[in-house]
């Protein structure tokens, strides 16, 4: 008897076939005497053809109304489900908006943060015995508008509302069976990973692995509610409900050491990721002053926008060059923000972007104190012909940005050369 | 300077194409000096869209999911319409959806009645000179949570919005240019009508002319708020706003005589009407109490359905039959219904129906002192050897159940002999 967070992606709820097969697995897991509440994306395809829809009428569309627009997705493909369990045990499901279950946000449309959630009508619907079914990546701010927690948000949803509802388990269903050493499509030789540690699924989810929203890693984290990715693909086949394999995300790895590498003493590379959708920017002729960077990231973070890498160098007596990545779906907001710093102090700052960039990633616990494994990481991509623009590091993580077209070469070059490959 | 309330059918925001010319249009009116609030249907086809999917999933899905499902298409076009009204005039529109514009309404889900509207966020928003942009069709129950208002619910929302605003008048832009004579489908004679009164549009829209929903004209005319029916096809072709011609549903009526009737003390029928929605249901052996009415259509009230024409006949001594006609849609809800009355206390009671059936009507001020007018269209159908299975008759209206099949005969009949085609 478990109280179990089940939160399915666009994939699993993406046809009306799909979603009857979902209404049945939480009805089973019912069955077992569980109490479930069920977190649902919007049907795949459904967001991108939003947000097609906004871009042909707003050249830069991000407001309120972009996330009154995108939120519609989820609260489909929430009340189809909520229909279909009704139908499989009529009254057994309630279908419940970002409003109606209480998720407050702040106002920072398309990537708002979670403030609070009132689990009193969570409660409520659990002890009336229904499950409730809630609509993921959406909230409502102190205005009573309806913000989005950006990509991927259904998953930061899902965590939240375990954690509000005290859940013992947050069950993430995906349309792949767990975190993999890398991403498969890029690298067949990618291998399942049975467990993995918050710290190194938040840099994994950070350069882009894309199977879970980083922000619902670090919630997770936080409040050390632990994970499970699992697919969803042939939930069908099992007559009842049973916990199964994929990859259980916690606070202690207990994975085991399976690399091929020569020794116990070698640092553990656990995963190579990788993101494809870097934009660069350089700004030149930035005033020397103490409070410049200060100035050029306070602005871009007001606007909500993630810097990643950031490289500072001197130009001048007077001034200096700055390099750093952003996403791609940011590079409109931060150029306008920049603009706007150029007429205000900054009249000699230019403006330089190389968009298509790929920023691939060696991870693992313990690197830092392995200075040879960065050397390696370069001497694997030299080998491979692939000029590196800009360096990264962390406790434990080396990134480097690379041309896009080199990505997949690179991914599966480190990939066999780390010992990650069978 | 007016203030004007301009509410957009399903087709006119069908495309994105369409959209830019509504925001265009709003945005024109407003050049003109002219306070303007817009109201939306959602995009054509959507609405189906999500009811075909709600009934893979459910048999009868009618619930507060469903309304959930539903509202979605509202929220799309309401967002992409202000979207499109700020890449024009940065800004200068917020989008609004039922709950915040303060719809409140009761908690019979798809069919739901607004109680009130909470006029400041409207006014706040004027104030501000901005355009509010409100997605029809959707309010709020007591609960917070979401209703819809019925098919073409979107006309109640733009005349309830006009009256809480104290609007001048309601401009509804749909795909025709005006109220005609008849259904121009099925007779390509019909004429457009330049002004009706509310009573009769009352009749028409009840009876199915379906360009406006008659829980709208109700509420005109009960506030006496100006509804003007316009065609929103060329809108783009005018430089600037002006009103122009199409239908007014209005106090009194400005229709001038054309008919080609011999004399103007002959019965002044204004329109044909049909509607091929309808259903019969025929009870027997219903036990012959005082309550037995009562009790019937009191259940199916409760229910939210509107019966229409009803006929009773005794069938024996302690038994009598009930024949009445509902709208398709409503079928499986009142035999649902009326199953539980069978076994709370008729026991005998048996449900037939006839579907297919046509309902075709003739209108007009003034009839009931004229029943030549009823022996006429007895005669025409007569004529046409079309078969009537029900009559009713009210002040200004004669209708007749007949096979649907016979509809269009029956129809272009009684246009040419009661004088209305040109």
């Amino acid at each position: 008897m478990a109280r179990i967070v089940q939160k399915f992606g666009g994939t699993s709820v993406g046809t009306i076939d799909r979603i009857r097969k979902v209404a049945e697995w939480a009805v089973k897991t019912r069955a077992e005497g569980h109490e479930v509440i069920v977190v649902v994306s919007a049907m795949s395809g459904e967001t991108n053809r939003l947000v097609a829809l906004a871009k042909e009428l707003h050249p830069n569309p991000f407001s309120a109304e972009y996330d009154m627009l995108l939120a519609s997705g989820e609260q489909v493909s929430c009340a189809l489900t909520a229909l279909a369990i009704n139908s499989l045990a009529p009254g057994s499901a309630q279908a419940l908006l970002g409003n109606q279950i209480g998720i407050r946000t702040d106002s920072m449309f398309s990537k708002a943060r979670i403030l609070s959630i009132d689990s009193d009508v969570l409660q409520a619907t659990l002890d009336r015995k229904q499950i409730p079914v809630i609509a993921g990546f959406q909230g409502v701010d102190e205005k009573g508008q309806i913000t989005t927690l950006g990509r991927g948000g259904s998953d930061t949803t899902a965590v939240a509302i375990a954690i509000a509802a005290k859940a013992d388990r947050c069950e993430i269903y995906t349309d792949v069976d767990g975190v993999y050493t890398t991403d498969p499509r890029i690298c067949p030789e990618a291998r399942r990973i049975k467990s993995v540690t918050y710290d190194e699924m938040l840099e994994m989810a950070n350069l882009g692995s894309k199977v879970l929203q980083i922000r619902s890693v670090e919630l997770a984290a936080k409040y050390q509610m632990p994970v499970h990715v699992l697919s969803s693909m042939s939930l069908e086949s099992l007559s009842s409900y049973q916990l199964r394999e994929g990859t259980c995300v916690e606070a202690k790895s207990n994975q085991s050491v399976t690399h091929s590498g020569p020794s116990m003493e070698e640092a553990l590379v656990t995963a190579i990721a990788s993101d494809v959708n870097q934009v660069k920017v350089t700004l030149k002729h930035v005033p020397k002053r103490t409070d410049s960077l200060a100035k050029v990231f306070t602005a871009l973070a007001k606007a909500g926008i993630v810097v990643d890498v950031i490289i500072q160098e001197a130009l001048s007596e007077t001034t200096q060059a700055l390099s750093f990545t952003i996403g791609k779906e940011d590079f409109l907001t931060a150029k306008a923000e920049l603009g706007r710093m150029q007429t205000g102090g900054f009249a000699e700052m230019t403006i330089q972007d190389t968009q298509d960039l790929a920023k691939v990633s060696i991870i693992g616990v313990g690197m830092q104190n392995h200075p040879g494994v960065a050397a390696k990481m370069f001497e694997v991509l030299a080998h491979e012909d692939i000029a590196i623009e800009l360096v990264s590091t962390s406790e434990i993580k080396v990134s480097c940005l690379i041309a896009k077209t080199s990505n997949q070469k690179a991914v599966q070059a480190l990939h066999r050369a780390f010992g990650l490959s069978a």
